[in-house]
């Protein structure tokens, strides 16, 4: 590849450095570039200069009156053959996660209970940057903690996007999120997806197209979920993430990189003699798909990893991990706002990780049982809709690689009701009635006591009155969005609902 | 008092309501207005009508595999005759506070390791909402949860704030947080001081005078820290809190409660009495001060509490009170934002609070044990100072009725090298070389081992351009701010490194 001069990039004075580090200073939204450091903390800095020195300056509560002395969570055995098995019903061993006020501890509580600066503690940083580096391997990047991935991707909205900005993302997405950066003044541009995910094309063609006196400024910002995309349950494939990081090269684009599924894969090819020469840890690592954070040289990727979907959603508690420019901005807005991550899962995670708990090989042995448990109840969802949906050919999925959603297709071309209008180039609207029997139906299946969710829910309407697309969204929202988490009668319940509310409502 | 006709108010449709209420909604800012409401959410709402509902809809991980069976917190045991002392010398009783996922308890791991609504979860609010009914007895309120103070302040600051807006605050306060709004474009507007707090009648000359034309819209929010106020440590009186709330009603002000150093009160006259015949809260409610939210007829006030001082700063949890229709705002902030808070956190106080923990009774019973630990502190730190300090006559300092702050006063103008320009009213910038004289007696103080929060550190200073107070600020800041909340050792040796410091700075 031939490197060409573009204003995006800017070369360092370290002519050693192969690559010219893009100048990600433009990517920064008003209100980031107005943020001062708290002049509170930038005294402390001036006084952290000369050990030994008493503070009267702060007000913080002494540790000694926490009234906590010890924290201890009771989880499985890491030693169990299959401890999510075990533990699912109940027969596995337990081990309990101690962490202490006074006593010796990976993290003690003295520090986890104080104030701290929003970025988290250095302990559990360097814990979480360790598994990054033995997965991802990151060139140079930094990693700072969040309360989950809404509360990390909100913060990046926050950082990036002016009002009137354009950002690009899936054409379904993650409304509840989408939703959140509206009333910033920040636009969605949906990219088309098919099966595999979002099209790099059409990302490049919606980038080159841009016509930045009638639209404004061109999109700087991709927000994907590129495992188990939500709600289409599609995996990016390598060669896409390459091309898509390509154009974001060519564009000066920053990805959001929303991975909250990526420790849920299926159909993993792990080695069992890695596992036995090298652990769970490189074993998994061996076989997961590699992430945008992997290949990015630029500092251009902001990756979002959570706990949510692996240890429980009211962890709440992620981490971010960017180029250190980002990082710091993102902290200072962490400062301004949430402030530090609370101590309770900072304490946990250091004990857990740590040596008196599952460390982090016990932590990828915790992942791929949970992987192969979750792996289990897709085949089961699976092939329950084989047998009770798929058969009437009314409705068909294709089977997700990771996460937890399967993007069920409505053949609604095969309702006796459904209509289409003569397509023209002229025509900016829908041209069928998709999107109401996609809504009949719903409150159909309402009605017989089964919700899924609609792909209305989580479409994004281009509108930008450009017809780019050669069809409406609204055309294509003939789909609902099932997990197969639940229990395994959820799964034959709701399936076998599903399969004779559709057959009624097609009136067969 | 005549109720006169006012544009801030509308007349409900009750007749029997003998209040008019204000007309909240103008206070809401752009971006609170154009949020909407999460749209899987209410895909939710319509399914929550028929029970046995199957949801196939939302991805969360089921709670049989959340790997966290059961958590123990060690806290001091409540029976203790003074629980702060026994715990802080270690001779105390301990007891365990334990919350579990599939045995009973106040609040089961189950739902607080769930996904759940940002306001946080019914059980921990309503055990808060209890605390606040027998403490404030507020008039029709409702309690949301927050991160601590300064997650729940930031983001009134973007409830309420538009880019432009003035808001008025103390001419000291915790510029940590008044710095967090100047990136939202909100101008801080400072009100006059004395040693009892914040002036009512400076607020009132600031908005009687204010000019829209030249100055924009009239600040519509007033953020004050009522007790052990950051940095001067006054408390405001009630005579003050009932002036201030009444030209709030009159300038349709929203009040911003920020009241962290609530729970510590000192000097206070508890009845040991209401303590044997009603208990510990009972015998505290009747003694702490009056909020602001107290007299809160109108829903103005957002009151904001923590537990960061009296458990710890790690808790990371907090409540906000206030009128309906601002915390159902609020809380869409927190759904787009942090989301619901940690369940650790939740789980906690719900057994902390509940019959088998502490229970709200030893709750204010640890409180009150507390406030008579700060306050044997408090007194060391005054007695310190009168010895080691003020009898040089070069300081002076009131003593704080709550909190952890002392307001150290200089008595700059005995310096040598001090100089004052005559005053005239055209002057507009400084007009003596306090500032710089306070820069360096800061950094002799650092030299010498000591660090004090130099007042400059929260000076707002009026940037209007009007010469409405009679000096400017820096002619002012001729204080610290220093904690009594450290060790005894840190009291003794830092007071006397400060004395001995000032001495030398003014060449005694």
């Amino acid at each position: 590849m031939v490197y060409v001069a573009s204003p995006y990039y800017v070369t360092t004075s370290d002519l050693s450095s192969k690559r010219r580090q893009p100048d990600l200073s433009r990517h920064l939204s008003a209100e980031a570039r107005a943020r001062l450091p708290n002049p509170i903390k930038s005294i402390w800095k001036v006084a952290q200069v000369k050990p030994g020195t008493i503070n009267m300056g702060n007000g913080d509560p002494h540790h000694t009156l926490y009234p906590i002395g010890e924290m201890n969570l009771v989880v499985p055995s890491i030693h169990e053959q299959d401890p999510v098995q075990a533990w699912r019903i109940g027969t596995g061993e337990q081990q309990t996660v101690s962490s202490y006020r006074d006593e010796p501890c990976a993290l003690s509580l003295k520090t986890a209970m104080a104030y701290s600066a929003g970025a988290g503690l250095k302990h559990v940083r360097d814990a979480l940057a360790e598994l990054n580096d033995r997965i991802h391997a990151p060139p140079k990047h930094t990693v700072t903690l969040s309360l989950g991935n809404a509360d990390a991707l909100t913060k990046c909205f926050r950082l990036l996007g002016d009002p009137g900005d354009s950002f690009l993302c899936e054409e379904f997405t993650f409304s509840a999120m989408t939703n959140a950066a509206l009333p910033l003044g920040i636009n969605w541009v949906p990219i088309r997806m098919d099966k595999d995910g979002l099209i790099p094309s059409d990302m490049e063609l919606i980038l080159a197209n841009w016509d930045e006196d009638s639209r404004g400024k061109r999109p700087h910002v991709l927000y994907t979920i590129p495992c188990s995309q939500n709600p289409t349950g599609s995996t990016l494939s390598l060669e896409r993430r390459r091309q898509i990081y390509q154009i974001a090269r060519d564009w000066d684009v920053i990805i959001l990189e929303d991975d909250p599924y990526f420790f849920l894969q299926y159909d993993l090819d792990i080695r069992q003699t890695t596992i036995e020469r090298y652990g769970f840890f490189r074993a998994m690592a061996d076989v997961l798909p590699r992430s945008f954070l992997s290949m990015d040289y630029d500092g251009r990727v902001m990756r979002l990893d959570s706990f949510s979907k692996i240890i429980a959603p009211g962890m709440r508690l992620g981490w971010v991990t960017c180029n250190e420019f980002l990082a710091e901005k993102l902290d200072m807005l962490t400062d301004s706002s949430s402030q530090h991550p609370h101590g309770f899962g900072q304490a946990f995670v250091s004990e857990l990780l740590g040596s008196r708990g599952w460390g982090t090989d016990g932590f990828m042995k915790w992942v791929a049982s949970l992987c192969r448990e979750y792996e289990r109840r897709r085949n089961l969802f699976m092939d329950v809709f084989e047998r009770k949906v798929a058969g009437s050919g009314l409705a068909s999925a294709e089977t997700p690689q990771s996460g937890m959603f399967v993007w069920i297709k409505i053949n609604l071309d095969l309702h006796p009701r459904y209509k289409e209008l003569e397509h023209t180039k002229l025509l900016v609207g829908p041209v069928s009635n998709t999107a109401e029997l996609m809504d009949e139906l719903f409150r159909k299946l309402l009605e017989c006591g089964l919700v899924m969710m609609p792909a209305s829910t989580f479409a994004i309407v281009d509108r930008s009155g450009c017809v780019q697309s050669e069809s409406h969204i609204a055309d294509r929202v003939n789909y609902f969005r099932a997990t197969f988490v639940g229990t395994d009668k959820t799964i034959e319940d709701g399936l076998a609902i599903f399969g004779r509310g559709l057959e009624e409502f097609f009136c067969y």
